[in-house]
C-alpha cells in the first residue's frame, strides 16, 4: 500500500479560511452588507461559472487571455469562472430589462478567480463587493454612489486622512486627444494605456513612452499638463467652446457642487490621471487610493458603463458603480489599525464532569440546551476530559465563560459558572443562568 | 456591424439569484448560521477551486469520472470545482492537525457542482451547509449532530411530522454481509449498492437484483429480512453474540438512549436501508427524509468519517458530521408553506419633489442621510420623475414607507410621510422622522 499522501494545502494562490480568518471576512462582508442596505440597494447574486463568451466581449484583453479560468465542461461548452463581478450583472439586467422597476440599486459580493502570480495583496481568488446604480444618467447617481463608498469607510472606522477617491472622466480624455490633438485611434488607444501608468513613472519615462508610439512634441507636452492640472485648470489649458460642450466636464462640474453640498469633497479630488483599464467605461471613472504612506496605491475603483448592456440586445440603460476588494481592503484596514478584536461567537462552554454517573452528562446536555432556548451560544463538551484539560479548551478558543457542573450541582439544581478573563466563579441556579447572560450582567 | 447578441441567461443548470430571491437564500443562511453558531460551532471556509487529487481519492466513483468540473489550469495544474464540502474540510484538518484544540466544531456554507442532467430539486450547482464535530469517538459526538438537525429544522418552523431522521450503521452492514453470510468482497460492494436502491425499487426487484450478483436463496432472505427489520428485531435475525461484540450495534444502542432522554426520539427512527453512497463512510449513517406524501425523498444525510483524513497523512482524528442543500430544503420548505414573507430590507424611499430648485433636492438628500446615520436602509430617488412615478416604483419594491418634501415642507422643515400599505399620510417634523422608525411607532 502506497504511503504517499495528499498535500494538505488548498489551491496555489487560493485561501483556506480558518474559523479565525473566517471572522475577519465575516465582519468585512457584514460591513459591506449592512451599508449597502442602509442605502436602499438590494443583494443580488449569480454563478461563479459563467459562458465563456460573456466575459470575452468586454473583460479588459489581459483578463482574456492571460487571466481567465476557462475550460470545456462536460458537454463541450465553453464556460469560465467569473474574473469580475460586472458583466454578469448587466446580463441579468437585460434579462429582465422590461419588468425590473427602475432606477435599479444592486449589490452582491463574490468571488473573482484570475490566474496571476501569486503576490502580497494579489491571489489567484478575492471577494468583491460590487455597487450599481443602473437607469440613471445624471450625475446623481454617482453621487449616490460616492455617498455609499465613503459610508462603507466610515463603518469601518476611516477618516479623510486614511484615503481619497479620486475622479475623472473619460469624457475628457477623448476631448484631449481626440478633439484637441486629432490623434489616431490607434494613438489615443496607446496613449490612454500609457496614460493609466503615469503614477507609476517619471515625468520623463512618462514622455519616452508617448514618444515610442510616435506621440512628441506640443502633443506630448498638453498630454503631460494635462496630467497634472485641477479641474479648476482645465479651461487655461482645453478651448473652453469645447469644454462647456463637453458632457463629461459638465458632470464632472455638477458632481462637485454636490460633493461640496455634502461635505464629501474632503474625501474627493478630481485627477485627469484616473483612467481605469476595462474597455467598457465610456464616462466617469473613480479609483480609491490608500494614503497610507507605505501602502500607498489604489484600492478600488468604479465607473459609468452605460453602453456595456448593449453586447446583450440593443438596450437603453445608463449604468454606473464600484467594486470594493477584500483583500486590498484588509490590507488598509490593518496598515491603519482598524481592524476590530474578533472573538468567536461562542459564549459559554458547558463541560462534561468527569464522572461516570449519566444523570451528569444528561443534566450538562440540559444545561446547554437551556441556554441555547434562550439565544445563548454554547458549545458542549462531549467527552469525560479532566476539567483543566477542558478550560484551557474553553481558554484557546476564546470562549469568554466555562459552566461546570457535578454531583452537588445536580443535587441542587445549580451550576458553577466561570468567567475565564476574571478567574471568577460563582454558584447560580439553574433557571436564573440564562438571565445572567441575556439580561447582560456578564 | 454584427447584431448578434449574446444570451442574457445563466450558465444551464446554474442559477441567478434576483433580489427576491436572493432575500430567500439569505434567510436559508442566515438560519443555518444562528443555529450553528447556537451550538458553538465555528465558521470556516476554503476556496471553490481544489486540487484535483483531493477528489479523485475519495468522493464516490460517479461523482469523479462523470460528475466533477475539472480541467488543467494555465499553469497545467489538474484542478476541480468542489462537487462536496467534505474532502476539502478534513484537508483543512489535516493542515493544522496538532495545533487545533480538540474537539473541533466547525461549519460552512459553500456552492458545490457538479455535472448533471437539471431537473427539478437538481441543479449542476447547489449550496450546502456542512456541519462536523472532529476528535470524538463517542456517539456523544452523533447525539449533537442529531440535536443540531433537529434545532435547524425547528427553527425553519418544521415539526415531527413533516419530516423524519432514520439512521443506521455500516457497521451492522459489514456484520451481515461479511460476518454473518460471509460474502466475497466483490459481492459485498455489489449488495451495498443493491440495498442503497431498496425504497426505489419492489421487493421482487430487489431480490432479483441480488440474484444477478450471484446472491441467492437464504442469504438474499436475510438481506431482505434485515431491510426490513427494526432496532429491536435485529438479536432474532444475527446472532447475539456477534451483535454484542459489533461496535456499530452497540453505538446504536447507546445513541437511541440519549435520543430517548432529550425526547428526540419522535423525530428519529432506525433505518436498516440507510446505506449512503460516499466511499468514505464507515460507521453510523443517517438521512433525512421529507414525509411530505407529494415529496416524498431523501434530503440530506450525514455519517461517521473517521478515516477519510488518512489519504493526507497518518493521523487519528475521529469524524462526524451532515451537509444539507439549499435546493431541497428550500422545496421542503415550500412544500410545507413555511417559508415566510421575506420583503425588501429598504424601509423608506425619499421621493425627489419634480421642482427645479435645487434647495428642494439637497434637502432630500438631508432627510435620507438622517434617517440613514439613525440606521435606518433608505433608497434616496434620483429623478425628477412624476411622484406617482415614484410612489408606485416603490410599490413594486415593497418598499413600505414613502417621504415626501416640497417647497413648503422645506419651509418649516417638515416631510410628508406616507405609509403606502394604510395610504395614510402624515406632516412629522424633520427632527422627529427617524424616531417615528426607531421607537417601533411605524
Amino acid at each position: 500500500m502506497s504511503t504517499t499522501y495528499l498535500s494538505t494545502k488548498p489551491y496555489k494562490g487560493a485561501r483556506d479560511f480558518f474559523p479565525e480568518d473566517m471572522r475577519i471576512r465575516n465582519y468585512i462582508f457584514s460591513v459591506w452588507r449592512s451599508i449597502c442596505e442602509r442605502y436602499g440597494f438590494e443583494e443580488y447574486d449569480f454563478p461563479i461559472v459563467e459562458n465563456l463568451e460573456v466575459f470575452a466581449s468586454k473583460s479588459g484583453e489581459e483578463i482574456v487571455s492571460t487571466q481567465l479560468f476557462s475550460f470545456a465542461d462536460k458537454g463541450e461548452r465553453n464556460v469560465a469562472l467569473r474574473p469580475e463581478l460586472t458583466p454578469s450583472t448587466v446580463r441579468m439586467i437585460a434579462d429582465r430589462y422590461n419588468e425590473l422597476p427602475k432606477p435599479i440599486k444592486w449589490f452582491m459580493i463574490g468571488n473573482n478567480w484570475r490566474f496571476e502570480k501569486p503576490q502580497k495583496g494579489r491571489g489567484r481568488e478575492f471577494y468583491q463587493l460590487e455597487g450599481n446604480i443602473f437607469g440613471v444618467e445624471g450625475v446623481e447617481a454617482d453621487f449616490e454612489i460616492f455617498s455609499l463608498i465613503v459610508a462603507i469607510m466610515k463603518e469601518f472606522g476611516a477618516n479623510e486622512t486614511m484615503y481619497r477617491l479620486y475622479y475623472s472622466d473619460r469624457r475628457l480624455i477623448s476631448l484631449l486627444l481626440d478633439e484637441v490633438l486629432k490623434l489616431t485611434q490607434e494613438q489615443q488607444l496607446s496613449a490612454r494605456r500609457i496614460m493609466d501608468k503615469r503614477k507609476k513613472v517619471t515625468a520623463e519615462e512618462f514622455v519616452e513612452m508617448l514618444a515610442a508610439v510616435g506621440i512628441t512634441g506640443k502633443a506630448a507636452d498638453t498630454i503631460e499638463a494635462f496630467m497634472n492640472s485641477t479641474f479648476s485648470e482645465l479651461p487655461t489649458l482645453l478651448p473652453e467652446k469645447l469644454l462647456a460642450e463637453n458632457q463629461g466636464y459638465q458632470d464632472v462640474l455638477q458632481l462637485e457642487q454636490l460633493l461640496i453640498d455634502f461635505d464629501l469633497m474632503k474625501y474627493c479630488q478630481f485627477d485627469p490621471g484616473i483612467i481605469r483599464g476595462f474597455d467598457y467605461s465610456d464616462g466617469l471613472v473613480y479609483e480609491v487610493f490608500d494614503t497610507n504612506p507605505e501602502n500607498k496605491r489604489s484600492m478600488f475603483g468604479g465607473e459609468r458603463f452605460d453602453r456595456l448592456i448593449n453586447v446583450f440586445g440593443k438596450f437603453d440603460m445608463a449604468a454606473t458603480g464600484f467594486a470594493m476588494g477584500d483583500i486590498t481592503l484588509l490590507e488598509f484596514l490593518k496598515g491603519w489599525n482598524l481592524l476590530p478584536e474578533l472573538p468567536t461567537t461562542t459564549r459559554v462552554l458547558v463541560t462534561r464532569f468527569p464522572d461516570d454517573n449519566p444523570a451528569i452528562f444528561t443534566y450538562a446536555v440540559k444545561i446547554a440546551q437551556q441556554l441555547r432556548e434562550n439565544g445563548i451560544s454554547v458549545s458542549q463538551y462531549p467527552t469525560k476530559d479532566k476539567l483543566e484539560k477542558q478550560l484551557k479548551y474553553a481558554e484557546k478558543l476564546g470562549i469568554p465563560f466555562v459552566v461546570i457542573a457535578g454531583e452537588g450541582e445536580l443535587e441542587y439544581n445549580t451550576v458553577k459558572l466561570k468567567e475565564l478573563k476574571k478567574r471568577a466563579e460563582q454558584t447560580v441556579a439553574l433557571s436564573e443562568l440564562a438571565n445572567y447572560f441575556s439580561k447582560g450582567k456578564l
